[in-house]
């Protein structure tokens, strides 16, 4: 399969994207506000791609892979014409500049609730991101099930975490109790894999790295 | 470490952890509304637990693990008293009760917001929840990166899930398009880990089955 793409917004991810998009046989217009950019030299030598204006990238290309910073994306769009019918690639988040949250989408959490219902309480959200069947067996294949959780009070985290290593998982402080504003959409996301996808409940999303 | 540990809301979460903690040598109190009722047998006849009410599993616990369906959380927290200075573990999803969403926290996307303003278009979040290194290089000791993503047309989806293909990544359907409302906050916890937690973006996610 080679399409014809076109990157709008050729930073760090259009940019890296575009390049081994071309490098898999694919034509590549990486669209830029400033085509004659000196960062833009390096991409403007992969072969397979050119530079030009984001409008010229979009107008000719199967497909749009969206690239801009949150800030930049509405003008961004608008600037494209007319989209109708086009199949446009979103790889965009809608990040606050101090990447503390989303400017779209999460406004609060059921861990921030239950921490004000409880007064005075060391809450700590743990438990929620995986299915029953895995709380009973966090064994895949030998490796230990990853399991987030965050909280505000650090003795009390230590103690959540060390419960959940006498039941076998491996857990990762993923930062203050506000953070179950990512963990809880991460639930939910288990959650349609496993019923709506039809993926199954013996599955988990492990934190691998290299 | 043996603690006393109070589940309130003994169901299928709250069961499997209070069993399982229990064989772990913690002493565990099951909290349930009904006490006596006939789906209680199993769990009062597991070794080192009880099963009382909500409010006792609560009053004597070092630890409480708060297990119950969203629906029944508030009125359980303040059925329970002072908590002041409690550890608290909460379990609950805030979820919709047909899972179609999240009651707090989640109510639009990104990926949505792109869609209204790109009218006309055929709108796939891809992309979106891993650092441009990984873009670069998704292979992790011979496995291929887990690339979520969503949307609403099935041959746009197609060719997004080749494109990502093409460039090494296990592309995973996540569902429409409003399941950016899942993966854009899946970004930012990858995002959190990388930078705030320290463990670098050398890191992913990855979708595990057994």
């Amino acid at each position: 399969m080679s399409l014809k793409i076109g990157i709008v917004g050729s930073g760090n991810v259009g940019g890296t994207l575009g390049r081994r998009l071309a490098q898999a046989g694919n034509q590549v217009a990486f669209g830029t506000r400033r085509p004659d950019g000196p960062e833009m030299k390096e991409l403007a030598s992969v072969p397979g791609a050119r530079v030009t204006s984001q409008e010229d990238a979009a107008r000719s290309a199967d497909v749009i892979l969206l690239a801009t910073p949150w800030p930049a994306t509405r003008a961004a769009i608008q600037g494209l014409g007319d989209l109708s019918g086009k199949l446009l690639l979103d790889c965009t988040n809608p990040l606050k500049p101090d990447l503390s949250g989303l400017e779209v989408g999460t406004v609060s959490s059921g861990g921030e609730q239950v921490a004000q219902w409880a007064r005075g309480a060391k809450v700590v959200k743990i438990f929620n991101t995986i299915g029953y069947n895995i709380m009973d067996n966090p064994d895949f294949g030998g490796r230990a099930a990853t399991l987030f959780y965050c909280g505000d009070d650090a003795e009390a985290k230590n103690v959540a975490a060390s419960l959940a290593r006498q039941l076998g998982f491996d857990p990762v402080d993923a930062g203050p109790l506000q953070q179950a504003r990512l963990l809880e959409p991460f639930a939910l996301l288990w959650i349609s894999l496993a019923y709506a996808r039809g993926l199954g409940r013996e599955i988990v999303l492990q934190l691998v790295s290299r």
